[in-house]
């Protein structure tokens, strides 16, 4: 398992020692909100993460307990997997994550009505979605 | 101006690519929880960040309006780090990584009592906090 160096007391040193890392947020994205749940979807999730980076931060998510990964029942060579309730403590994070992209990325395909919908309905997304990452 | 190579259409990962990195989110966190507005101040906050990391991320926070500068009225030498009305958004995001560190850091500094009456006043402890990091 690998060692995280703890370099403070701070809660949100602590978290950033585990997620500060862009490559690991995208997964747990992938996982949460994108309904994948395969080595190869994260693979070609869009944004081009490395086999090595990818395989390394799966490895550090479940050493850390934050995501779980069970065989799969209809290939059995095939690993299926998902938040533990360590994680699905984080989608309240990464939503505020998507919250601030589609609002501040001047490319943003997220028009402003949707945007407020979302606002609006903050509490019942966050519960919808940790349902749907639980697979 | 740093060009962030956009990797997707994604709101989420148009925040990593700015913020996915431990450092400028530590100095986010000095700002915003820490009353530190001073590059010296961010230096010595306790996790060892080097001084051409630091001076790179200050210039890429300016750069994209999250953080602003000001010349110090005591010290005309000397900068005044504030954040933008957009750096001021990241604060519920900056809370739920506290969140998420203080329940599940083994060691963690902050009690289950502490940890429940933050929780329970989170959007008060946002806007005080949004208030405070005005500067």
């Amino acid at each position: 398992m690998r060692k995280i160096v703890k370099r403070s007391d701070c809660p949100i040193s602590y978290s950033l020692d585990l997620l500060g890392d862009k490559w690991t947020m995208l997964i747990l994205r992938d996982i949460a909100f994108s309904d994948k749940h395969f080595y190869k979807d994260f693979l070609e999730a869009g944004e081009g993460m490395a086999t090595n980076v990818l395989a390394d931060r799966l490895k550090m998510l479940k050493d850390y307990g934050i995501i779980e990964s069970k065989q799969y029942e209809l290939n059995k060579a095939k690993k299926y997997y998902t938040l533990t309730e360590k994680g699905l403590e984080l989608v309240p994070m990464i939503i505020e994550l998507w919250v601030w992209g589609a609002k501040h990325d001047p490319q943003s395909a997220v028009s402003k009505d949707e945007l407020e919908r979302r606002l609006s309905k903050r509490e019942e997304i966050i519960e919808s979605y940790k349902a749907k990452a639980k697979g």
